[in-house]
C-alpha cells in the first residue's frame, strides 16, 4: 500500500474542502452569525492546517493500483465528513458531535437523513453548508464515472481513483481524456442545477431556490424548511419532482444529447426500465392514496413526487408517506434499494445491476432446463462479460450481507422491526427518511449516538459502492 | 417434455397418498368421527380414481431428463396438497378450500403455518392426517437427498427425479445404487423418530407423542394443542429441542457415525457453522429475554427452544415470541432465512449455501485488492468449482428475487411491515409462525384468501429449493 501517496491526495482534498466553506463563512459575515463565524473560520483553519501536513508528506513511489484507489475514496469521504461536521460542533448548533458527524456524512453521501428536529434554527450560513454538503457529494460522485471512463486508456501519469470494478458503473467511453471528460460531466451537472435555479427562483426566496437546487442535483435531500418541501408551491414541487428525475439518468445520456447522437442516447435499457418502474409505482401509489387526497390529481402530484425521491435516493418529502396505506408504504421500502440509473448522483444498487441480475438469474434457470445450450446475456445490444456478470453477482451478494450486518447492529437500538429496516435501507441507499419513528415528519433522534455511527457508515458504504469502504476493515488490503 | 411419463409418476404418487390416509380413516372409524369418516373416504375414492387414470395413460419415450424431474416434483407436491386437502373440506371442518389448500400445503411442505384458531375442535382423525402430512414431507425431502446422490450415477434406467442442480443440497455420495441409500436414509429417519416417540410417550399421551414426532420428525411444526408446545412439560420441550436440532443436521452425518467413521462425520464445515450460530442466537437471546422470565435458566429454556424451533425451520412455540424485545425479534427473522443443514428434512437457505455465500463473496473482494491471484473456493477441504459456485450465486439471488416478488404480492393485503415481511419469511423459509398479526399465539387468517394463495405458493417455492416450482411457470421449459 502506497501510503505516502493517499496521504498527499487527502491533504489536496481537504485543502479544496476548506476553499468550499468560503461561501458559507461569507454569509456568516453578512449576517452576523458570529457562532457560526467561530465554528467556520476554526474549522477552516484547522483543515488548512491538517490539510498542509499531509500534503507535505513526500510521495516515495508513484505506484498507485485499484486498492490504493479504493483506500483514497474511502478515507477521504471519511476525513471529509468528520471535518466537515466541525463548524454545527463548535458553533454549538448541535451540541454532540456525533449528530454532527451523522448529518455531515449525510450530507456528503447525498443521503439527507437529519437529526436537526427544527433546521430553521440553524444560522443560515450553517443551512447553506449543510445544503451545499449535498451538491458537493453529488459532484464526488460523479467523479466515479471519469474515473471509470479514463481507467480504460490508463497511462502512466494519469491517476485511477477506481478500477472499472463494479459493471454497474461502466458507462460508455465518453472522452478519451480524463480531464475532458470530469469538464463535460461537472458542466452537465452545473447547466441542469443553474436551469433548475432559473425556474425556482421566481417562486420562492434565493436561497431556498440554492439549497433546494443543492440538495436536488446531488440527490441528497437536505432542506432549508421545517415543513420541507411542503413549505414550497405545487409548481416549485412538479419543477423537483422532474428535476430528481432528471439527476437519476446516466450523465452519458445527456452528453450523447447534446453530440445529437439521439439514437445512441435512447438505445439504453437501463434508461427505459428506469422509466418503466417509475410509471408503475407512481400510478400504483396514486391509485392506493386517492381516498386521503383531494382529487386523483393531488393523488398523483404527491406519488409522483414520492416515487421520484424514493427512486432517485433524494429524499424529499411533501406529505407524510408514514401515513398513507401499507401497500404503498411496502413499495416504497422496496423501491428504496432499486435507485437511480448508473453514472447518475443518485444512489441505491442502481436499475443496470437488478436488470443484470434478472439477466443471471435467466441465464441459471434455462442452464438448468437446457444445459447443453450456451446462453449470452446482452445488453443494450452488446455481449456482457461473464468476468462482469460475476461481479456483478458478487456486488448483490456483499450488499445484502452488509445489509443483514446492519440491521443485525440496529437491533440492538431495540426499536420497531419497520423503523430498523427501512431506517437501515433509507441509509445504505442514500434516500434520507424512512418509515416507523424515522419518518419523513420525524428523524433519525430515535437511534442512539451508537445506531448513529452504524447508520453513518452504511450511508457511507452505500455511497461508495461498498468496495472503497469495505477496504479500510480489511487487514489483507493493507499489507505489501 | 415428456408429459406421459409424468401423468404415470403423479398417478402412482396419488395412489401411495390414498394409502397414507388409511390411518387416519382407521382412526376415524374407530372413534365414531363420521364426518371425518365421509372426508377421508370420499377423497381416497377420488384420488385413487384420479390416480389410476394418470397412472394408466400409455408412456411412450422413456426419456426422463433434469427437467421432467423438476416438474414431476413440482406438479406431485400441488396434486397431493390439493387432493389433500379434499378431508378437511368435505368433512366440513375447515369450511374454505382454500383455507383446507393452505393448511394442507403447509403440512407437506414442513412449514406449520396454520389458519385452523383452535385445533382442538378438529376430529383427531383429521388432526392425525394433518400432521401426517408434516412427517411425509420430510420424507418426500429426503428423496432430494437421493435423487442427487443417485445422479451421479444416473444410468438409463434409474430414474433421476433431480439433477444436482443446486449444490446447497449436494452431499457425499453415500453408497452406488440408489435403492439402498433411500433405505439407509430412511431408516434413519424412522430410527430417529422411534427414538423421539420413546422418549416422549412416557410423559404425554401417545396420540401426542406420535403427532409431535411427526411434526419434529419432518421440521413441520404442527401441533395438536391449542396452546401448542406450552401444553407440555419443561422435559418433554428439552427433548423437542434437541430432536428439532438432530433432524437439522444432515443425514449423511448419522450414516457416517453408524458406519464409525467419525472422523469424516465431524469433518464438516456446516455442522460446526451451523452449532456456532445456534449458540451465539440462544445465547444473545436468552440475555435478551431474562427480565421476562423467572431466571436466567428459565431464559434459555425458551431461548434454545425458540431458536432451535427457527434454525431447525420447525416452528414450535413455547412462549409468545412476538411479545419479546425488539432485539430478539429482529434476530429470529433474520434466522429464519438461514434455514438447517442441506440434507436434512428442514427448510430455509441451508447453512451451506450462507457459507459459500461467504467465501464467493471474500473472492471477489480479494480478486479486486489483488487481481493477479487466482483464488478456490474450499468447502470440507475440497475445491468447489465455479460453476458450482455459480450456480449458489444464481440460487440466492433468484431467493431474493422471488422473496421480493411475494411482498409485492403480499403489499394488496393491507398488512403491516412486520407481519407481511415475517409472514413470507416464515412461508418462503419453511417456518410457521411469523411476528405481528400472524404471529405464534395468532394464526394466518390475518391473510385474505389471495394472501393465503400466494403464501401457499411461497411455501412451495421454498420447500422444494425454487426450480421445480418456477418450471411450471416458465412456457420454454415445456416446449420440445
Amino acid at each position: 500500500m502506497n501510503v505516502s501517496i493517499i496521504c498527499h491526495i487527502l491533504g489536496v482534498a481537504l485543502e479544496v474542502e476548506a476553499a468550499f466553506m468560503t461561501p458559507a463563512l461569507g454569509i456568516a459575515l453578512f449576517r452576523g452569525e458570529w457562532t457560526a463565524v467561530a465554528g467556520l473560520s476554526a474549522t477552516m483553519a484547522l483543515v488548512l492546517l491538517f490539510g498542509e501536513i499531509l500534503r507535505r508528506i513526500p510521495v516515495k513511489r508513484r505506484e498507485y493500483y485499484a486498492r490504493e484507489g479504493f483506500v483514497t475514496v474511502g478515507l477521504t469521504w471519511l476525513l471529509l465528513s468528520a471535518f466537515g461536521a466541525l463548524p454545527f460542533f463548535i458553533s454549538g448548533a448541535i451540541p454532540s458531535y456525533i449528530d454532527c458527524f451523522f448529518e455531515t456524512v449525510s450530507g456528503f453521501t447525498t443521503t439527507g437523513a437529519s437529526i436537526v428536529p427544527a433546521v430553521e434554527d440553524l444560522p443560515m450560513s450553517l443551512l447553506y453548508w449543510r445544503s451545499f454538503t449535498n451538491w458537493l457529494g453529488g459532484m464526488g460522485v460523479l467523479v466515479f464515472v471519469l474515473a471509470i471512463t479514463s481507467s480504460s486508456d490508463n497511462s502512466g501519469d494519469t491517476l485511477h481513483l477506481l478500477r472499472a470494478e463494479s459493471p454497474g458503473v461502466k458507462v460508455g467511453k465518453l472522452v478519451p481524456r480524463m480531464r475532458r471528460s470530469t469538464a463535460i460531466l461537472y458542466a452537465i451537472y452545473l447547466g441542469l442545477s443553474v436551469i433548475m435555479f432559473v425556474l425556482l427562483v421566481f417562486d420562492m426566496p434565493a436561497f431556498d431556490a440554492l439549497t433546494t437546487v443543492f440538495a436536488t442535483g446531488g440527490t441528497g435531500g437536505f432542506s432549508v424548511r421545517n415543513a420541507g418541501m411542503a413549505a414550497y408551491s405545487r409548481y416549485s414541487q412538479t419543477v423537483m419532482t422532474v428535476f430528481m428525475l432528471l439527476f437519476s439518468v446516466n450523465f452519458t445520456v445527456y452528453y450523447l444529447l447534446l453530440m445529437r447522437r439521439f439514437r445512441s442516447a435512447f438505445h439504453n435499457e437501463e434508461l427505459w426500465v428506469f422509466a418503466i418502474i417509475y410509471a408503475v409505482f407512481a400510478l400504483s401509489i396514486a391509485v392506493n392514496i386517492r381516498s386521503l387526497m383531494g382529487s386523483f390529481s393531488d393523488a398523483l402530484h404527491h406519488s409522483t413526487f414520492t416515487v421520484a425521491s424514493i427512486i432517485s435516493t433524494t429524499g424529499f418529502a411533501i406529505s407524510d408517506f408514514d401515513a398513507w396505506p401499507w401497500f404503498s408504504k411496502i413499495l416504497l421500502v422496496l423501491l428504496m434499494f432499486m435507485g437511480a440509473c448508473a453514472g447518475s448522483t443518485g444512489g441505491g444498487i442502481k436499475v443496470v445491476r437488478a436488470i443484470l441480475a434478472f439477466k443471471i438469474i435467466r441465464r441459471g434457470v434455462r442452464r438448468t432446463i437446457h444445459p447443453q445450450q450456451v446462453r449470452m446475456i446482452h445488453m443494450d445490444g452488446e455481449v456482457i462479460e461473464d468476468e462482469t456478470a460475476d461481479s456483478v453477482s458478487v456486488f448483490l451478494l456483499l450488499y445484502i450481507m452488509l445489509f443483514v450486518g446492519t440491521l443485525i447492529l440496529l437491533a440492538f437500538e431495540g426499536l420497531d422491526f419497520t423503523t430498523v429496516f427501512s431506517g437501515a435501507a433509507a441509509c445504505l441507499n442514500n434516500i434520507g427518511p424512512a418509515l416507523g419513528k424515522a419518518g419523513p415528519m420525524l428523524n433519525y433522534n430515535c437511534f442512539s449516538p451508537f445506531g448513529k455511527v452504524v447508520l453513518s457508515f452504511a450511508m457511507l458504504f452505500g455511497r461508495l459502492e461498498l468496495y472503497p469502504m469495505l477496504m479500510l476493515f480489511i487487514p489483507s488490503a493493507w499489507k505489501k
